[in-house]
């Protein structure tokens, strides 16, 4: 089990492994056996992903759908109720409200984060 | 030396070692003694803390004051040309155009991001 991340501290170095990019949302889908699954595909830069998401009934499609989003682009590939997720878009949580992070200005898909 | 990120697969668990929040600018200073940096006082969620951040002269201080960014909040405190730097502000980069990532709906500082 992973230690909890209140006592963590993270070096750059290793910080430095994680691939945060932004995708641009082509679609969005239910998926077909999860009520809380979206699955999404997006465009990473030049490539697309196929990500799933657990944001349906907390954000509506509509505002997920066409945005810059912020990907972990390099997570190990998981099959979620037997959809694969290439990664994972990153959401704030305060309280019950849930929502996509974007950047301020438009930049290219597949523009790094650091 | 830290492997190129381009060849790195990262787990899940490793993933979750990084706390990542959001934070509220409250202050943006030029620092003293470096071109490129600024001293940035973030509310993190009834606290606040100090980052040093390479933005100066790529985005304007009034984009940054006053607004939501995120904040990779465990990392090992750093010291940079002297200032403490407590953490990381995320931004993406498309060739010249740099940016800050916010939250799509207004959440509170000390907000969660996973």
């Amino acid at each position: 089990m992973a230690e909890a991340a209140e006592n963590v501290v993270v070096s750059f170095e290793e910080f430095k492994r994680l691939r945060l990019i932004i995708g641009r949302v082509l679609e969005v889908k239910d998926h077909p056996s999860a009520d809380r699954l979206y699955i999404l595909r997006v465009d990473v830069g030049g490539k697309e992903k196929q990500l799933v998401a657990g944001l349906k009934g907390r954000i509506p499609a509509d505002q997920i759908q066409g945005k810059l989003i912020v990907v972990a682009d390099n997570l190990k590939p998981a099959v979620l109720r037997g959809e694969r997720s290439e990664g994972m878009l990153l959401a704030a949580t305060d309280g019950d409200k849930v929502t996509i992070l974007t950047p301020q200005m438009e930049v290219s898909p597949g523009s790094a984060v650091s």
